[in-house]
């Protein structure tokens, strides 16, 4: 066992957003490990909260269904805590631009009343903070590390950047102890597969195990990196767990590099159905679309020793399997 | 005349905050221009607005007194608009510190309002918006330009940086035309006087006009830009006319650079009264000092043709002759 991993031995977590795909997943992997995980969770509509993402631990964590604004029950899981995964968020880049108010009000408004929560119960708790490659927006330069300029291209990304710095404010304020990873597209078990508002990757396997046609806008020949959920929560757990992540900011890169059409054939493949075509960029998506994604993650494989291991065959394969089992839940 | 003046005769102009400090003094010029100035300002307890600042071109300005987050106040205001100059904001780095749910109401949740109202009523106006230095924080490398990578040190920063995107945002949402200009210590007549939370230099001439001793905080050798209030006017008129400043982004220096405690001294021979001491860094203001500031403003004056003109010298002579004249309207 890496030294790290005991960590979470007792360890008391609370995890924001825990209903979700990331959080749910998270959890599980906590429990396992041995920790004692508490969720806040409001279950906004339109968000991949969903009960049976943590159907294996239901009976062993502790759930609050509440936004993150709600002050009284945010107090009461945060106090004692002795880290929070701090995942809860609205994620839709195309809502954000529609409906920028309601965004801000979700992930940056009710954010910081949970830091000021915080600043109350636990003024020097440690936070994870799960931000987002989005922050980076259109880059000049590729590969993209964490000194690379920040060219946020919608309200989303501005507000998860904000927020992020909020965070970081937080520890001359109060003493938090905070680290962010900015998270780049995840994908596997547990994500929402109702709408491809956010989260799209996800939703084209639905299409392909319907045997539905793949739109890909232009010549899909734009790099994209694809981390399987089990890499992005292990990165968590070590940042998590390890104090010299205090005050610092991850990027996160996956296994391999591929191209969005080529993403779409691996689907298909998997799968055994589905098909694409091409199609021109709408207005609305090639405003906010970022181009090329491609990471150095040097800082987080050397601060903590993290490195992903689940290839794109097999993380789409282990996808697949789970939304064959589990459709029911999902669709 | 410079052609650009031309474009302000008959101009319909909105100054959000126009009866503070800035606003004000930018309204007078529009008004000698021959704008047609409209105002939309809060008046908010605290911060600067006050009616004395427009009191020599009171009947030839509409008022609207109303915060920004103000809904129909704000359309009314807005509507058929050539250029908004939107400048209101909460400005002080203390509060918001002390307060960060009140600042990012202030100055982050009443923006994204006004900016919707203006995408109801005038979706494809010119905004020059005013944003900070403080948006860079404490930086690594010096002079400051456009390209140095932010790092706000404050709640404060934060909210004046994510506004400026939020802005940038709103010309893809409506095809808003947008320019930020990131200004420094800005001083001169109709600045609020009553304390020290925002516009420190300002508040120390009050302190030695009435014979105080001034308190400089360490060595006082930190450098500062100090721009005469006329400087930043022109700038700003500047960068309203011309449509290559549409989407950029500037920042702004001073005509001389002058040590914290060189500026003290400074504002003590220009009053003939006052006297200062050194005191160690009071903890809650080290943590958001950023530092030497040294601005390389050369795209400002490339674009536009502007650069400084008042030294400090003579702006501290015009600002005092101001409150001496003035004094029971301030203080």
């Amino acid at each position: 066992m890496d030294s790290w991993t005991e960590f979470y031995q007792g360890c008391r977590v609370l995890i924001t957003g825990g209903l979700g795909f990331l959080g749910s997943n998270l959890a599980i992997r906590l429990v396992e490990m041995g920790a004692d995980v508490t969720i806040l969770d409001g279950l906004l509509e339109g968000m991949g909260g969903n009960w049976f993402n943590i159907q294996p631990i239901r009976d062993r964590v502790e759930v609050f269904v509440a936004p993150l604004s709600d002050e009284k029950t945010a107090e009461a899981a945060s106090k004692n805590q002795d880290l929070i995964f701090n995942i809860a968020m609205q994620p839709s880049h195309l809502i954000s631009m529609e409906r920028p108010l309601y965004d801000i009000e979700t992930n940056v408004v009710s954010q910081v009343r949970f830091l000021e929560s915080l600043r109350r119960v636990n003024p020097r708790a440690r936070v994870v903070y799960v931000g987002s490659r989005a922050q980076f927006g259109r880059v000049d330069r590729l590969p993209i590390s964490e000194e690379t300029p920040l060219n946020p291209r919608d309200v989303y990304a501005v507000s998860k950047q904000a927020v992020e710095w909020y965070h970081l404010q937080y520890q001359t304020i109060c003493g938090l102890r905070v680290t962010s990873l900015r998270l780049g597209n995840t994908y596997g078990p547990r994500h929402q597969m109702h709408h491809a508002q956010y989260g799209v990757q996800n939703y084209l396997i639905r299409l392909a195990m319907e045997d539905q046609e793949i739109v890909v806008y232009g010549d899909g020949r734009q790099w994209r990196e694809l981390i399987y959920i089990d890499d992005t929560v292990d990165a968590l757990l070590r940042l998590g767990a390890m104090d010299r992540c205090v005050g610092e900011i991850y990027c996160i890169g996956a296994k391999e590099r591929v191209r969005f059409v080529e993403l779409v054939q691996a689907i298909i493949r998997t799968c055994g159905s589905g098909r694409y075509r091409h199609e021109p960029w709408p207005k609305d998506r090639e405003a906010i679309e970022v181009g090329d994604v491609i990471t150095d993650d040097t800082k987080l494989r050397t601060h903590t020793g993290w490195s992903p291991t689940v290839s794109l065959e097999e993380g789409l394969r282990r996808t697949v399997a789970f939304y064959q089992e589990h459709r029911g839940h999902y669709w």
